[in-house]
C-alpha cells in the first residue's frame, strides 16, 4: 500500500469527509452478543421499552464503525503509528438499524514530538451524523504519524514546552 | 434478570474487581478485519516490524472486551440506562494474544439529575492491567442508572448547579 499521507500532510484546520456506513439489526445484535449484551442492543422489544425507543447499536459498535471508515478513507494511505487515546467521546444520539452515518474528520492540531524526531502527533475531531442531520457521536483524540523528514533541532527548540509528549 | 444495583447503590469511592479476560490471535485478527484493518492488527509479521513489536489488538477491541466484563459483572445486575460518553480514554500499552486482562472499576462521583428525578448519573474510572501488572488501558466516563426512589425536591434543590446535566 503506497503511503501518501505523512505527518507533514496533516495540517490543523484540514477537514476530510471520510464516507458513510450503515448498520443492520443483525450486525447490531451480533456485536452486542459478543461485547455489550444489554437488552436494548439485543432485542427489538426490549429496545422499544427502553429510553432509546428501539433496538440500537452499542456505542462501542458505533466507535468501531467510525474506525473502519477512518482506516479505509485515511489511515490506510497514511504513515499512522497508532493512537495514545482520546480526550473526549460523546454518544449523542442512539444509532438504529438502517441509519446512514456520515463521518467528518477535522485536524485540530499537529506538532512534533520532542523525544521521537521521526514522528509527529495530531489531535483530531470525529463528527458523526445520521441521515436526519443529527449528530450521533463526537470524539476528539490523538494519533501518531511518521514524518517524511525528521524534525530538525531548530524545530524542536522552537516548540512550546507545556504540551510536549 | 433481577436488578440488585440501583443508582443509590453506586457510591463514590466504591471499587469493584470486574473479572479477567483474554484474547486470542484469531479474535484479534477477526475484530481488526471488520473494524480496524491496520497491518499490525492483522498480521504477526507486520506487527513485528511495527513499533508494537508484534501482532496486537485494536484499541477498540480492548474497549469492547472491557465493556463485556462490565456488563457481565456489573451492568447485567443493574438499572443501567446507557452512557452519554467518556471524558478520557488512554491506550497505555499494546494488548497481545494470550494477554490476561484484569478490570478494576472505581466510582468517582454519583449525583442526581435535575431534569430526570427517577435517574442518577455516575462517573467512573476503568483500569485495565495485564498479567505483568502493567496498565494497558484507563478510561473515565459516565453512566445513567435508574433510582430506587425518585429524587425529592429538597435533594434537587441542594445540588450544586454547575455540573447539572
Amino acid at each position: 500500500m503506497a503511503i501518501s499521507i505523512y505527518w507533514e500532510d496533516l495540517q490543523a484546520g484540514t477537514v476530510r469527509e471520510l464516507g458513510t456506513t450503515t448498520v443492520s439489526a443483525e450486525e447490531i445484535k451480533e456485536f452486542a452478543g459478543k461485547y455489550d449484551p444489554q437488552p436494548f442492543h439485543l432485542d427489538e422489544e426490549a429496545g422499544k421499552q427502553s429510553l432509546f425507543g428501539g433496538l440500537c447499536a452499542s456505542g462501542w459498535h458505533t466507535c468501531a464503525l467510525v474506525m473502519r471508515l477512518t482506516v479505509d478513507n485515511m489511515l490506510r494511505h497514511s504513515s499512522s503509528l497508532g493512537s495514545p487515546g482520546l480526550e473526549s467521546l460523546k454518544w449523542l444520539k442512539p444509532v438504529y438499524p438502517g441509519d446512514v452515518l456520515s463521518l467528518k474528520h477535522t485536524i485540530l492540531q499537529a506538532r512534533p514530538l520532542r523525544k521521537r524526531p521521526d514522528t509527529g502527533i495530531v489531535r483530531s475531531r470525529w463528527d458523526v451524523s445520521n441521515q436526519h442531520g443529527e449528530a450521533v457521536l463526537q470524539m476528539e483524540g490523538y494519533g501518531f504519524f511518521r514524518r517524511r523528514e525528521p524534525a530538525t533541532p531548530g524545530e524542536l527548540a522552537g516548540m512550546d514546552a507545556p504540551a510536549a509528549t
